[in-house]
This record gives structure tokens, C-alpha cells and sequence, in this order.
């Protein structure tokens, strides 16, 4: 299961010298979700952690709530090619007491709300399938604590610096200490990988947890970090107007733009200790 | 339809000094895709050239391969909130002759693999589908060329300045000429976008253009190249290794870390005008 990087060789040109070499690119594979043994979704990612990454999808669509929820994880035996066991096929057992939902599309959410799809029809679905709602004013950290982080998830990913290619989110305590790192070649895998390794743990909601991920803060990433309790979401870069609107309704802290000194506060400055008051700058 | 960009509010913090202003963020909006009627997927998307994304969706997916294979693309007029069209629909009919596809999951081309789930199998499904072959050898262009194309697309993008949140795909001519380009939330977004609006327009096969992308190659954004006949595409960062081995097979020329002077190309070396020959270095 060490597939997370691969050899492939190469041919390099710098400044119109060419050389060939072998290069190091991070893997690649399709991963097939299935629920209760009906297939449900297909996702292109990194290989590793794939039980995490399932648990953390259904995780993110309402399936699952808590560790209780889920029965068992597994690769499906009868999944071969030319008679090997491909590992891509993840079958999720729910719990008896877990209803099983209907899911026909992509993004079920949508399709259940009654207005025609819109960003207000998003955010709707995501408020009503999300079980844990966030704490005001908790937790309270410093910004200091935030721009700290970048550099301690860099520091912390291991395959980035050979692979160029890797995304990655990483949970920290409010005093800014690691909890956990997952990398993928997909942003909203790492997400998933992160939150359904917490979730197998036991350790949802994540009220006392700091999501942050290596690029920009969709619509999708609000939505992980809400549907598993996270109360802040810091991105590196920026974040969309609908990624703002849902971190606004449901009381996330939404940071953006987290470089140096320097942060966007979108949404929930409340849970940032700030030294000068609002508007005076 | 001019939804590109929102304004909301921010509070940004610079070495410990707060102050608000309003900020330009990247629109992001559900956009659902019917073939005939039916929900096919649904994507969050960039507002705008939504007809171009819905075409170049399914030409990714072999269900369109020219303008003639298309009959009709409408919003959906029934798709109201509140009384309002809400522009997030758009039904795409195929033309009599076109077969209907049986499109069950996300990425239908897995399913269709006889074989467990597997690289292997996604290589061979998007050379199956594929409808145009690569000609070898062409076009020809140097290494000059490339290397001016990331500052032309950086150029070229009209809203990354302002949000710094959005993807750009550009096609370029192999003597470096932008042809088109469009931005989105979305990387797959983009090049869908670029890649049905020159559907529209009756350009496919698209065997004399290059496709520069802002970000990383992965295997879908080679699938999406494969599908429309473009023989060269060129990635700001990494590709993944499934990108590799299916640009390989089929004779797609990959470029990655396109970056000042340095390139790496992983496959399709042939199409370019080398002055050193290949393992010299």
C-alpha cells in the first residue's frame, strides 16, 4: 500500500540543455466508494489511507456522524485485476441504526432541496444535514498562533518536497500544535483522509481542532470542516464568495490568505484574540 | 451573467494591525448538467460560459464529438428560487444520431472497465472512447515557444489579479499565439470551458493548439486533452503519475514545472525541436 509516490523518467531542459533522469511523481489511482455494497462514488487520489478517505466522504455528506455509525471498512475481494486484488474498491457497512441514504448523485445534497439549485440552496443543505453545531467564542486563539502554521505544515510534509505535487490539510490544537497530516493529489481527499482518520478515532465533532489546508478554501472544504464540527478553516490562499457565505451562516472562522504576518478574516473574527478593535485600521 | 467575482467584507490582519475593507472573491455556484432531461452531475463552478462547460464536460466524457452531435443547450426554465431563473441548470440535448450514454456514476468510463478498478482500466477506457487520434510528430514547436507561454497566460488572465482564487486554462497555436482562455473555481472547469466553447465553434479535433494549464496535470486533465484531439499539454507544476502514463499511451506530449527557462517532459519528447539529443546530459 506504499503507493504514494511513483518513478517515471524524465527529460529536463534548463536554459536550452536537455538531460534525462528519473523523476519522482506522486501516485495516482481511481478509488470506487461503495455503500453498503452499491457503488456511490469514484474518486481520482493518492493510494493510502483509503479507508480514511471513504469514512471522511460520508463523513462530509451526512452518512456518518460518529465512529458508533460505522461497521465495517473494506477493500472488496472480488475487485481484481488479472486475478490480483486491486485495493480501489472500498466497500462501508453502515451500522444498523444508520438510515441509508439515497444517493443517486454526485452531490446528493443538492438534489434534496426543494428550491432549484443555487449557492442558498447549498448552504441550506449543508445547515440541515450538519449534526454538530459550532460553539461561539470557542475555542479563542491568538492570530500568532495562526501564522505560525503554514510553516509547520510545510515543514511537516514529507512527500511534498520530492513530488511538488501533493495537496495537504493538517488539524492543530488552539495553541498551535499538530494533530494530524494527510496529503493527496486531490485537495477535498486530504480533507476526507483527515477527518475520517478522526472520525475512526472517536475524536468527532473536532470542537477543539484548526483545519488547515495547502491552497484555497472552496465551498466543499466550509462543508467538510462544518460537517465534522471544525470550528476554523485557515487556507493559504483564497477562499470563494460561497465558501465565505456558508463559513458566515454556520459560524465558522474562515481565514484566507494566511502568508507571513499576514491573514483574511472572511467570517468568526470572534474566535481570534485581536488586539486592535474592528474597523479602526 | 457577469457573476465572476463578489464583493464581501474582510478583515485582514498585517503584522498585528487589523483593518476592514471589502474584498473581490471568485464567484463559486452549483451548476447542474442534464443530458436530455436527466441529471447527469453537478459541479461548483465559476458563473458564466456555463453552455461551453456543459459542452466540453461531455466531450471529456465521449458523449459529444462535434458541434453537429449537438442539438440544443438551454438553461433550465423551470429551475426557479423564489419565482428567479436561477441560471444553475443547463439541459444539454443530444442530436438524433448521437447514442444516449448510460451514465450511472460520477466518472461513467470506470464503470465500464471489464477488470477490477485500476490505472490499467482508466488508461484503456479513455483510449477506447477516445475519438480522435494523436498524429505523431505533430505539431512541431521549440522549446521557446513553451517557455513564453506562462507569463502570457498570467498576462491573459483578466481576474486573477483581484481574487487570486481562480484556475486559468489557455490554448495557445504551436508559435505561441493565445487562441483562448477562461478561468474558474475549478481546474477541470477551465479546460471544460475552453474545450466546449471550441466544440461550439466546430474547432474539434483541436491538432494544432497547446493547452497550458495554471496549475498541476493530473490524469483528467490529460483525459480532458486526449478527448479533444489536443497533441501538447503544458502544466505550471507537477503532473501525477497516472497523468504520465496515460499522456504515454497515448501520444499526448506532457510538459510540467514549466517555469522561467526549465521544463520537464515526461512523454512526447518528439514534438519538440531539440538542439541537444535526448540522454546526452
Amino acid at each position: 500500500m506504499g503507493r504514494v509516490t511513483e518513478r517515471r523518467p524524465v527529460m529536463r531542459i534548463r536554459d536550452g540543455v536537455v538531460s534525462s533522469r528519473p523523476d519522482t511523481l506522486v501516485a495516482e489511482e481511481p478509488l470506487e466508494i461503495r455503500l453498503n455494497g452499491k457503488p456511490l462514488a469514484i474518486t481520482m487520489r493518492t493510494p493510502g489511507d483509503d479507508f480514511a478517505l471513504a469514512a471522511g466522504f460520508l463523513a462530509s455528506e451526512g452518512v456518518l456522524r460518529t465512529a458508533e455509525d460505522l461497521a465495517t471498512i473494506a477493500y472488496c475481494a472480488g475487485a481484481t485485476h488479472e486475478g490480483t486484488n486491486t485495493y480501489n474498491i472500498v466497500d462501508v457497512r453502515l451500522a444498523p441504526h444508520v438510515p441509508v441514504p439515497d444517493i443517486t448523485l454526485e452531490r446528493n445534497v443538492y438534489t434534496t432541496s426543494s428550491c432549484g439549485l443555487c449557492g442558498k440552496a447549498s448552504l441550506d443543505a449543508v445547515r440541515t444535514t450538519a449534526h454538530w453545531a459550532l460553539e461561539a467564542d470557542h475555542p479563542r486563539l491568538t492570530p500568532q498562533v495562526l501564522t505560525a502554521l503554514p510553516d509547520r505544515l510545510r515543514g511537516a510534509q514529507r512527500v511534498f518536497d520530492r513530488t511538488g505535487g501533493l495537496h495537504a490539510a493538517a488539524l492543530f490544537t488552539p495553541h498551535g500544535e499538530l494533530l494530524d497530516l494527510r496529503e493527496d493529489v486531490g485537495r477535498h481527499n486530504a480533507v476526507d483522509k483527515l477527518i475520517g482518520h478522526a472520525l475512526q478515532q472517536g475524536h468527532l465533532p473536532l470542537r477543539d481542532s484548526v483545519l488547515m489546508v495547502s491552497g484555497r478554501a472552496s465551498f466543499e472544504l466550509v462543508q467538510k470542516a462544518v460537517m465534522a464540527g471544525i470550528p476554523l478553516l485557515a487556507a493559504v490562499s483564497a477562499p470563494s464568495s460561497l465558501a465565505v457565505d456558508l463559513a458566515t451562516e454556520t459560524g465558522l472562522t474562515l481565514v484566507g490568505f494566511l502568508r507571513g504576518t499576514t491573514m483574511n478574516i472572511y467570517s468568526g473574527a470572534e474566535r481570534l484574540a485581536l488586539e486592535v478593535p474592528t474597523g479602526s485600521g
